[in-house]
């Protein structure tokens, strides 16, 4: 575990130094003539470490005078918002990961010209750094099964999941392939299924949906404090987030399967209206004891799920498609995923909107980027809110990772660390052994 | 070959992030209400990124706001010039890096107080960061003989030599071990003696000074397009600048073996002058052809070095002792192994060795950053110039590492890339062999 | 004409050196060990100049290292927009412009607590530089009757009025005084009334409000380039407006007189519509022609107003009374004056209400910075328009002018330079003629 | 007096603008579109404040995006030392002004071609700007005596006198005129006679150089606190400093009139012994007790001037002709007037030589920038240093102002402000009576 959290196998590593080197390329034209015409005011590629590091968020480079690289405001980002880890975690080969480098946009001349990582000659060198990280990591879970961890897309700005050479390796290997796909469904299923699926051509079989009686009891109106009691009358009220997810899923016509992450706070009446509440959907269930019980506590959730490839039928479709105009994706997952009534875009989105498709690059899947804490952009509106507006702040091209990013509110992509950071407690001994880590 | 110049076993990447983890602490520690009053004018600790990125050498950072981080000038260094990897290279063990890391100066109140890594509550963060790290690396060379590569400090500002724990690892596993110290002996190889050596309590046998033709002709007035035809007379003028040399190792009491890197356009008038010079000064001599003959041709030289180890004294006696004075430390390197008349100590470099004094600092190695072109600090003065001063113009200490750099010039710590980075040339193809690297 | 434009009297430039005068003994404060505890995150006291200068907006100052200043980020804005210039226009005597002076609010330290002027000691210095500044200017218009100019505060972050000083002056020197408002009255109007009446005890016996034939046209619907076509339909939409202006006026108790500034496209039925309306309410009326034939033009309008000082009774009475609370006083000018049906405050702005509070800070008058082409903050909502929102999204005190500005938008403090800028035509010929000022 | 030294007839002021005005159109030059190439890191001009303001000396400027400038590091001066100020002091009219503001460089390009003012088209606005700042001002004295005061160019930066007109406009008026050149004689005195008087075509009839017995002890080796005692032994080995201005000035073939600023600790025979040595090399002395008795004091040293003017024959010539070449006019004043060995010329004073030959702008005088509290470039040689080299570590070239600025050691143009700044002691009371400016 403690090798997984410090450098692993040097994938994130390999991505920052491959991101880097774009950034140092970059400077380095303007240095020296910038035939390009780069615009200092416009430069979009930001520079990364895998440190969270708030001083770095804005900062001036290039100072010093004439031999010390030329002056302008630059950022620094979390290694894991890197555009060259979500092109790692979506590439087929290494010539699809040169290819997708090259069609990585850096800036804009004066002129609104974008200007990439192939017109810097970056991408072979940026690739040599990654030939190792582009290979699937093999590790053991604690109970000794084989598991493959690979690639950390951020998952507002990105897509979140692992990589698609991961899943297409354990797909060689095994009957059976489970993906995790993070955040709310509304959020990490929907990118997983319209991004990933839909661009490397997977078709899942099934979808299992986690929940937990808690966080209905909380999405019903319960402060946090009272959430071990039981409370089936708000459980009810918040079970219209859960019926949401379950309807959006169902959507993309794959069978689901609800389980309940199980706390021993759990009432049996609560657990019963949940299950009853999901049967009645179509949707099968389980409960998952694995916090408890190890692999043990998921056999149900296996059997469940077995059950379910065998007897249900899946006819995986992704929720719109990627030569659709861009509004029309955003209208697609605002209305039919978070259940907005409708969508404003600013002058800027609107702006940048005609600038994609001038660019010729509206026709890729869209990549929202929203709060995991409501269905809505509104963080506090909890349940299944209807009759709200989600307001597109701003859109960015990810044009090598090929996704268009569509914000809808303050996106932190280098956090800042606590009062008491953690380092603080973290301590090796002369044998090696680290404590304070967890 | 290609892997070592990459990412190799990830010590760099450790260096840097353990590096950085400080300078985020750092820069958090006045974002959270800097009660160690540090002054945001006086922090000396940089960061540092893997890279050659002139545009990082004068940043501003801590921009936007309150929240943002406190505003200050910062600088990046390459990750080599980290004081993390000097202090890896001299550690014992991770306690010793541990009490090492936590000795760090990173900035000083505005009461001139030092504030250190201990302070900030990090090295026990930093440690395990590097637990891998700090374990040398078995690597093999094209003939398959096991080596052993581990650290890399730079040889300006740090001492330059590989780590103490690869040098005893290796003396456990053979007989004879071979260290290199780059630069001129000057440099390499005091800093390998006076820093390495005196702190380690190793005692080398014999050392073997590398030396050519052209080298020796260079310094003898002929001009680099010249350099292949034979001319006894320039060898002649030039061979002072190896004889200085001899001299020099000759102070540390330790058998010295010259060997000549042979070229095809020496001449045998040239090698046999050489050899008898040598000779003639005491030292032993051998000609090596490794460049040509691999192993083979390196036979000769070995038996001239096995040849020394049985019939020569090794008596190894330190230039200085740590307890003498900064002044006479630097006085000693100057005077007995530059040739210099007198040492001149600018106003910030004289008023920094009171401060060292009171800081109870002054009693480390000194490590001194001077030109490889030159006995002198003047990168123009060839052979063995005499009847010149030092100026040192600046101190700085590393109090984890545990000595004292004296600055004779400018020292490039963020190289600049050129014109035509070679990372444009550098690719990799779908079958993952990499190109251009060389 | 060319002498007030070009530096008139020396009090903008008096302004200046005040102003600036403060920010140097702030930078100077932390640099010298800053016992008042600045944060440097916190300092609200901007640099002024009088000039167009963009590239000043966003500034970095205090680099260079330990004796260079403290970093910060800063700003420049042009020096109308400085609170000496409200403090100059609002002050009695040189007394009371020390009290204000002193009152400025510059800084917060970490812990929120206000650092002002007077902590600075400033205050002495900053009236001394003022002493000629703050006396009124006697000029002569084209026709050589006597005028005061005196002060120039910008109209949205100020109250956009001449000095108090100088109406006091010439209430002293003449029986009827006549000052200027400018942009809309519900803006320059209430302004003048509810800040600089209401401070000064003034009492205004008549309020001329000048509008035009085109103006309300425009407000109709008509676009820019038909506004010279009559069109009495569109001036019926467009009366709305005025209409409003006229029942914002009468709120105040005292008699208004519409004047039309005449344009010879207006033909004569658009004029009597509006006269008939104007007198319907309960305004006097007269044309203006003052453009065509100077003071002559303005006999009409000068007659109607003496008649309305000899005939109709003024009771004037302020919009709100300063004691009232934040929200209630913005709620005032919001809803009676624009008509806005409620007023929102960000989080921002609430957050600063509650901190002005706790300050003491909040029995002032407001300034409410809104965009001048609309009754609401949207500056496309002509004529009338109703059941829109305020939006105050930030408050700022300006302490020594004693008012509090709420922002309903963004306000420009620091325009910039067109892509011609007028400086490039602008000549002096070797007689002193200036050429292209105008 | 007040008024003279808080805005005095704005002159400053105008200057300021008018620089500032320059700084701005070259920062919009860059924000539309920067036709001219300008390189952002050699811009050469930067911007000015009057006031002593430390943090302003190094800043980054034209932050926060594509609207907002473009980003680069710049730095204020205080305004005497602007460019603009040592133009208006050397033109001749308001087109010799328009002429050389044109010339003024401002920046570079990347190809090291220079952009001037007049590449901004800012000459004329620049003037209009200055049309009432470049007439000379007339003042008194506390006795009533007329006198002109007009300009104040800094005397290391810039030639440090008053301007031509000033000067030429007296010329006209009176028959006696009387100039103040500051600093020592081989500074101010030089200055005036080699860039002011060969530009302008004055021929100065008489030099009054003036000196102090104290200042003489104080070269003779005495403390500054034994200053009062009598010591003519430390006269005598301090007067080789006065006996070489007084040879310096001689060279320029002009009779010196000497006179000593008397004090009431001189002795007698400290008097008689300088009197003596004084005329024994052919100077008149007169003794000035100005300080003490105003006008009446001077009476004496003014018989003594009128006598030189009636009976010594003065044929003023230039210590170099300006068509020489740069190293030979710094040869000429480090050799001829300091007594300097050999001047030394860094690599970037050698290189920049070379660049202005190739722009043919050095055939201009040269305004050398050196400390005043020695003949030589050490500050602590006094007396009359012989054997010792110059060294010139930089040059400028002021192209408006016409002369080339050589810089023997760093130079401050821009003050910070004390520990406690004298602005706290200044006062004004409500009658407008000033208090602690002195």
């Amino acid at each position: 575990m403690e090798d997984i959290n410090l450098h692993f196998t040097g994938d994130i590593h390999a991505v920052s130094i491959a991101h880097n080197l774009l950034s140092a390329l970059l400077d380095n034209h303007m240095q020296q003539g910038n035939s390009l015409q780069i615009d200092t005011r416009q430069i979009v590629w930001k520079r990364v470490v895998d440190m969270n590091d708030r001083a770095l968020r804005n900062i001036v480079v290039g100072m010093g005078g004439k031999m010390q690289g030329v002056p302008r405001e630059d950022h620094f980002m979390i290694s894991v918002a890197s555009e060259v880890m979500a092109i790692l975690c979506l590439s087929d080969d290494l010539d699809d990961l040169k290819k997708r480098l090259s069609q990585i946009i850096v800036a804009y001349t004066r002129e609104g010209k974008p200007v990439t990582a192939g017109d810097l000659k970056a991408q072979g060198a940026m690739a040599a750094l990654l030939k190792d990280a582009i290979k699937p990591n093999l590790v053991q879970t604690l109970e000794n099964t084989p598991a493959i961890m690979h690639g950390g897309p951020f998952a507002n700005i990105a897509h979140g999941c692992n990589s698609v050479r991961a899943t297409k390796y354990a797909l060689k290997l095994t009957d059976i392939v489970v993906t995790e796909a993070g955040f709310g469904a509304d959020l990490g299923a929907e990118k997983f299924l319209d991004i990933k699926c839909q661009k490397a051509g997977l078709k899942p079989d099934a979808i299992v949906l986690v929940a937990t009686i808690r966080a209905l009891k909380y999405n019903g109106g319960v402060d946090k404090k009272s959430l071990s009691n039981e409370n089936v009358e708000a459980l009810k009220q918040g079970f219209v987030n859960l019926e949401k997810h379950i309807e959006n899923l169902h959507q993309y016509n794959v069978p689901v399967v609800v389980t309940l992450n199980h706390f021993v706070t759990d009432s049996e009446a609560e657990v019963a209206y949940v299950q009853e509440r999901c049967e009645a959907m179509g949707a099968s269930f389980a409960i998952s004891n694995v916090w408890e019980s190890g692999g043990e506590g998921g056999l149900d959730l296996a059997k469940v799920v077995l059950d379910t490839l065998d007897n249900k039928q899946s006819d995986f479709t992704p929720l719109y498609r990627v030569d659709e105009s861009i509004e029309a994706k955003i209208n697609a997952i605002a209305g039919k995923i978070y259940g907005a009534s409708e969508v404003h875009f600013t002058k800027k989105a609107s702006k940048m909107i005609k600038q994609l498709e001038s660019l010729g690059l509206d026709k890729l899947p869209i990549c929202i980027a929203k709060t995991q804490y409501s269905l809505s952009d509104d963080p506090t509106l909890l349940g299944r809110p209807t009759g709200f507006d989600i307001t597109v702040r701003e859109l960015n091209v990810s044009a090598g990772a090929e996704f268009i990013v569509a914000l809808t509110g303050d996106v932190m992509t280098m956090p800042g660390l606590p009062k008491v950071p953690s380092a603080e407690n973290i301590d090796i001994d002369v044998d090696g052994h680290i404590s304070g880590l967890f």
